[in-house]
């Protein structure tokens, strides 16, 4: 717990005195995001606010869990580095999507095609690493009814679609200042207590570190933004959130504690079926469904502390289904 | 634990719902706030926000810790009715001051002397009370020492002292949109935390209620702010906060997560001491400090993030000193 606690505090200064030091520099290297011309008007405005702000809380997040990590876990099995790893996977898939972005001048990105491919091939990694680990395996447990169900081998393809899932999920929630970021605040605190319950320290440690880095990346993300966390950043935060949730056998609470990334995704599928099927009728006046809050006359800030706030309880809620 | 969890999503749906319901009532009641005519320019434009919005946590909180109150303790003991006490007789002094603002059309209030003959009585009866209770006492705790220190007589002085400083931070402390109410979240959620640990469960419910009674009631105080709590609300939190930390010998405790308090009340004093001392010099450009940083450039939005997020990482530091 002591650990968890000094783990947090240090990512937190780390992210503050990161982002104080990056502001500049992405500034400087113009790395300015070009606003997805689909988006409600008023972020047009938001154009030349530099992106891969991510950066900041990953590398915070990253020293901090590195720091304090207990190396005499063997490697191969320390949850800590596992999250890492995987967070950083997803985090260079969002790169080059950035990347390409910025370079292209245009809002697209890798193609669909390449970005599935390599998340695909990181799902199945992370699946299989996740089945032959001694600590997880393939059961996993049912909050509430505190239950346990073997998923045998289907464990792997399951858990590559909740993967793929949730981290594009996260890249969809980050579409408005401070969002995506206070969200993640809330659901890696919650990550920690649940780490720390299980007796799964590396993992609190490694959740509490995430939690401190994106409370300092923040100060930055916060509306209006100074730099955007870019795919860079949700691709990480995503990866994080799911590879701690699957290594305490627990991905299934991701439906609490990940609602709104998963609202987010939700909306579009609904909106794109709708779309089609009606033949050009639109359910949400805009999805992911934040923009539709926006376009119903809720200011960026009031929607941030409506998910960040309802996050907060259905975080209590999972404990309360979990502990 | 689970009792804990359980008031705080009751609090949240209650602030949440009464919200909403009394938003449409202070319009029509024209319970609009004159703004301050101190305050930084920009603040012009919150004219006519109505205020008192203070009732929505205050009755959330108080109904979801009353309907989750142990009522096998003796009501003369019982923490939770203490500080649910503590905090009306608090919130009565500060509606009377909304009652004469808004009369008067001016922002003036109570006379001070008046507004502080009622806390110094108000705060010698809370005091007296924690002087006579069987789990307090005259003895408090000193964090990171683990040791504690007996006050005798001079604890009903002193903490008279703690009270009246605390209430009145927290009404300079509400100057920004959303600010009090979220750093009052993560000090009631750090209060909760502390209580349960020290085995203190009526404290705990009572702290976890008034948590989620502000997180209830930041869906219509962040900026732009649809309602502001008034001197209701901040002396309310105020009575709260300081009475749930001498309930459990934490006074001190104050110093860290109460900081922002703290620091608007002493850049007040620094402030008005420099400019009587130097015969008009200012060191801030304007206090209470969070106008300061206003008026440096940073936004409100900005300003709240920064309060609440430090005000996380003390919460961090205190539960470090005192678990």
């Amino acid at each position: 717990m002591q650990r968890m606690m000094i783990t947090l505090l240090l990512a937190f200064a780390i992210g503050a005195a990161m982002g104080r030091l990056l502001l500049p520099v992405l500034r400087r290297l113009k790395f300015g995001q070009n606003v997805y011309e689909l988006a409600p008007e008023s972020h047009q405005k938001k154009q030349g606010t530099p992106t891969m702000g991510g950066l900041v809380f990953a590398v915070a997040g990253i020293a901090a869990a590195l720091l304090m990590n207990d190396y005499t876990v063997p490697l191969s099995q320390n949850m800590l580095l596992a999250v890492i790893v995987m967070a950083l996977g997803n985090m260079l898939i969002g790169f080059a999507d950035d990347m390409t972005k910025i370079r292209s001048g245009k809002n697209g990105g890798l193609t669909p095609k390449q970005k599935m491919f390599f998340q695909a091939i990181l799902a199945l990694a992370f699946s299989l690493y996740c089945y032959f680990h001694p600590q997880v395996g393939s059961v996993i447990e049912i909050p509430f009814l505190r239950a346990q169900l073997d998923l045998g081998i289907l464990y792997i393809p399951l858990m590559m679609f909740v993967i793929v899932g949730t981290t594009n999920s996260a890249n969809l929630l980050d579409g408005l200042d401070g969002l995506l970021t206070s969200v993640s605040i809330v659901d890696f605190a919650a990550l920690a207590v649940l780490a720390g319950a299980a007796a799964l320290p590396e993992l609190g440690v490694c959740s509490a570190a995430m939690c401190g880095a994106c409370m300092g990346f923040l100060l930055y993300n916060v509306y209006p933004a100074k730099m955007f966390m870019g795919d860079t950043g949700s691709m990480f935060i995503g990866g994080a959130v799911v590879a701690a949730a699957m290594l305490m056998r627990q991905p299934l609470i991701l439906v609490l504690i990940a609602f709104w990334m998963l609202m987010s995704s939700l909306s579009v599928m609904i909106q794109v079926t709708y779309y089609r099927k009606t033949g050009g009728k639109r359910i949400f006046k805009m999805s992911p469904i934040h923009h539709h809050f926006e376009l119903c006359g809720m200011s960026e800030v009031r929607i941030v502390a409506m998910y960040m706030m309802t996050t907060v309880a259905l975080c209590v809620v999972t404990l309360l289904g979990v502990l």
